[in-house]
């Protein structure tokens, strides 16, 4: 089959536009794209706020928003294993056959690598305002800037779930 | 939000033609449909032979030929959990939000309601010939009938994956 | 410490007249028993219909109706683990610390005398009548000679969840 | 059925007068009361001391020492599970039906919130003086202060255990 | 690297003489074997009646008894996976870099090949006398045959361990 | 049987010359030692850099080298369970019977106390240089100095599995 897939393991706790250039990047270099999100068993806590089908959610309107085409992207939720080194092939067990991992994250490629995987190295876009972390306590703080560092779609799925509010209750004090 | 969901969970091992029927049944009465892969971490037994990425590739593949609108439609493999009582709020953090269960399931029927889901149940399309069993069990004998059962597209991912020699090796005496 | 304690293991699918018998013979013997309500993660199948809040509510309502002092009974319930060698390990680790195990379960005797512990074989009270399959059976089918095997209290309470129902949704055909 | 029940979830390492204070604020407002001991599998830390089986034990005879009426309580260990969103329904798995929780911890308010339960905030009792972080750190010190800031009858359970001796080997240097 | 590695997978319920000649008939072929003791977890059934240490014990004996040279033999306990498509790099994490698979078994050998490992299909050695399943029914009927199918040594550490009297305890009814 | 046994549990990450003094001076006071591989699902991590099957590998080539009588020694990785209180028997269920155990961990020490073991204390052999944090940063740093503190074998092993590399890729930034 001549069809070139990639994966694009992450988090997405949001899903912000470093996120969206790096699909476009990678849709410009592969044929499809699977978007893994990752420890998909988390939720409501200050560092994973977002449950995995809030994140799918949010995403696949991203997608629709920019125009992407749907048919050559894939949104896998994967929930993490207590095993670096089977990792990869639990990923390979939830998604279809790939030939490529695009990744920065120290840890994805070394496991990639190790299982014989190229792995792609995208440009970091952006690098010093995407950062999800950052985004989270913006949000946290009910500090509208956030709005401007995630796709406009992704902005609206967060203001219909009440991001804000839940990430306000999960920071007060017991 | 006005848009309505549903969930249809299911094994789809593999997707047949029956199953095909119930995502356009269902699409005529929701907005958006959510095709839930149970049992996403079996694979590779009789009773289970294809991964969940393959589940993945072969329904999005079906989806596509019969020209259904993939923005209406999320593909997510959910593996299981050992509880039955805490199942509905497992799929219901892999899943978007919804608000209609789709399922002729005895078990998924009364654990959607106990949840307090509405469950919709479907007619049974040709239900006879539309048996997931009976299509394993041509595939594992190498009776090519089982083409016919499943839609077309499906029928060529799983000769890609060549599906055949995998549960022929499977049923093969130590 | 003086108090001596005993375990009875049990799945308790539903509570029936003999394992009342069961719990009075061993509070004739010991200070206190714990009874460890066995699979608590399983509900909602023909096997295993009650979940375990269910059934520590309908044992709980069982010995207050007996008039049995609560002081002297703990009802525990316990999750399997999947390691038979380390499940008297387990037991240990939910209950308060017990000097005897109380049981005709050949597993559970092997268990807990390879671990040490003094093993009592109570008498078997009826055996031809109370049992669990039977009634399951019976509430099954709606045949109300079930009631005659359990306790009145539990009876009351397997009413007010509507368990016939449940099971009768269970068993119906997909 | 008209009893009204709520349940307190806490990790009750240990008990303290801050608790008991909790129970007997619920208990005026409630018929039932259910103590869910969380993180039950969790022991031998010096943030988790105690077994559930421990707990159980020691919070069993406090109520008994207080005059509280054992008919009302229920005292029920529940396992962590590593998925925040289904939290609720493992705990709904474990107890009796109940209908409203009782919780000052942001998270848990959150998710029983979310999964559409009242959730009650109790007054903090004295909260500066009990604090089990506090009382933890007296114990594995030695210092006889801890005593006076749990019940009578669990200070009895914690020396009969001699949880001062596990917590000083714990905290050694290796 | 030089050293050639394969890896032998079994249950070894009880370790016989057909799973001796096919360790020799390995190290005839290759630098080292490594044994893997599959359902490490599972102990105290009729079907796999001993602990992974029991195992260890019985085939680490049975080599030295049979002057096998133990520098070129590891023996490696490794717990069930509940994920076919996973389990060869489970088993890859467990043990040192290997190059070939033994085995006899559809499913192992599929699984090993799907990951791109040659696989070694050894000689069925007298098959018939040599099955695991008839040496538990002859070890708990108490049919001293048993110890003529399994090494001597073997039978010893069978004996110390009393394992005819496990048997017949759990074949019991209850 | 009259073979006196002990276990030696550590993570071995790496195995360090004062494990291999250990493992002496637990030979000359026993028959046979068990050397528990810790955490053995951990691996590709700045904390846990190996796979428990490169532990394995390293510290069987250590005995080699050293002369240790490998039939006096067994090599078992074991899984972490997430309850300390029956991590005892978990180990039981992997490893032949024993009768001490060896260690300087203070948990560990309690775990084996409380499940009626002898605990043997050894000395600390050269503590200071014998550090496996220190070891790891000097690998990680690529600080040649880290192979005077292994076995010669060992750091072999390391280096053939290109240890190094691997930590150096962990380390960076993504």
């Amino acid at each position: 089959m001549g069809v070139k897939r990639g994966v694009i393991p992450g988090r997405y706790q949001p899903f912000h536009k470093g996120h969206l250039h790096l699909i476009k990047w990678a849709l410009e270099r592969l044929d499809e794209v699977i978007i893994v999100i990752g420890s998909a068993q988390e939720s409501h806590t200050l560092q994973n706020p977002l449950t995995a089908g809030e994140r799918v959610l949010s995403i696949k309107r991203a997608l629709e928003c920019e125009g992407i085409d749907l048919s050559k992207v894939y949104l896998i939720p994967v929930p993490d294993i207590l095993m670096n080194r089977a990792w990869v092939s639990h990923v390979e067990t939830y998604v279809p056959k790939f030939h490529v991992a695009i990744s920065r994250n120290p840890l994805v490629k070394v496991l990639f690598r190790e299982a014989g995987y190229e792995v792609l190295e995208p440009p970091a876009f952006e690098r010093n305002s995407y950062v999800a972390t950052n985004i989270r306590a913006l949000i946290a703080k009910g500090d509208k800037r956030w709005k401007e560092l995630v796709p406009k779609c992704v902005a609206e799925v967060l203001e219909e779930i009440n991001l804000e509010e839940r990430m306000r209750e999960l920071l007060r004090r017991d």
